[in-house]
């Protein structure tokens, strides 16, 4: 079995794949395509990805695209650790809290959004980082009313981290690139703590791989 | 059973639950929230749903949130006309295809990002509409290019549609609200028009419901 991982480092949805191969134990290669430069809309990886998005998933030979979709297919696949619970009202929990920042918050500072901006609006770089941190404070702030709503745990679901966690902590990946302050969101704040402190989270975070560029956050 | 969906006419997350409601013939109430009026921001409502979005189902006095966390729970609760398919390669094509909407497209024309954008670029009811037809466009564009990877067939996945051409349907919604011309995508449009023909996504098109005004598109 073979699996490859086109992403980069500073993607949230690569690094939500990252985790979610880790916690399942799975080896892969990674394939770096350079958002920053444009690399998604080079004909090459075109024929990869027809959304010219990362990450790609590639398992014996076929393609998956969009994390969500990925961390499903990969659940549905390799049962060690699961990453939902078995109880329908258990797992639309789990898929609404991962939804907050895949679909309501990640989703507006992709690059080709923080481009567009400068294009239309002819947005600076202050403009648009002030753009991504707003909505990355708005996630965070969505995911404290989400929490707070339950008894705390560990994990959002419980002792063992869900794609819940995995697209909780994608968010606070976000506070960090934007150097947004947390402490507004305890129940955010430690929960996505407990995650970073297990080695399949802390190795996916965006500082931690190898094209890491300081500069270009 | 009882079933409340808290939507709004013009939410094209509530439509994609609508949809899926009627293709498995389940009886539901409609409750308006006015997001155009700000009501998801009211007081009673964010008890229902902390991130103060539409649509929230509520089964039996259980809350769920977010358009595709409800639509899989209704497929692992009801399965009158599955909306995913057994094999896990299928159901990650099938997500994959609905997340280009719910991730990649339709986050960028939702109220709060349309008022922000007033808010903090000082764009005109003009500049935002040409936002929201970019980002429409960027949408059927990515769903052309992915469905002529595969043969043609009646819907995404087959003869019978699911939850992807439930979100496909939905993007062609955002083309009728910004009147977008679709030419360019017959792929999209052949497929939308399938859907359409069909009473389950014909009743649920933002412009049957009862609140609909033409004048606040």
């Amino acid at each position: 079995m073979t699996i490859q991982l086109y992403g980069f480092w500073r993607s949230n949805a690569a690094f939500r794949v990252r985790v979610a191969l880790a916690l399942k134990q799975l080896p892969f290669e990674e394939i770096e395509i350079d958002l920053l430069a444009g690399d998604q809309f080079e004909t090459a990886y075109a024929r990869v990805n027809a959304e010219s998005v990362v990450p790609t998933l590639v398992h014996d030979g076929q393609r998956i695209s969009q994390s969500l979709a990925i961390m499903e297919y990969l659940d549905e696949r390799f049962p060690i650790h699961r990453l939902l619970p078995d109880a329908p009202l258990e797992r639309a929990y789990a898929r609404s809290l991962a939804l907050i920042s895949i679909a309501d918050s990640h989703p507006f500072v992709v690059p080709r959004v923080r481009k567009h901006l400068a294009q239309t609006y002819g947005a600076d770089a202050a403009a648009i980082e002030a753009w991504c941190r707003h909505w990355g404070r708005e996630g965070l702030a969505a995911y404290e009313r989400r929490l707070v709503e339950r008894p705390p745990s560990p994990f959002a679901m419980g002792d063992s981290p869900t794609l819940a966690d995995i697209c909780i902590a994608g968010q606070m990946i976000i506070a960090d690139l934007y150097q947004l302050d947390v402490t507004a969101f305890p129940r955010v704040g430690a929960l996505a703590q407990r995650c970073f402190d297990l080695p399949a989270f802390a190795n996916a975070h965006p500082f931690r791989q190898p094209g890491y560029r300081p500069s270009s956050h």
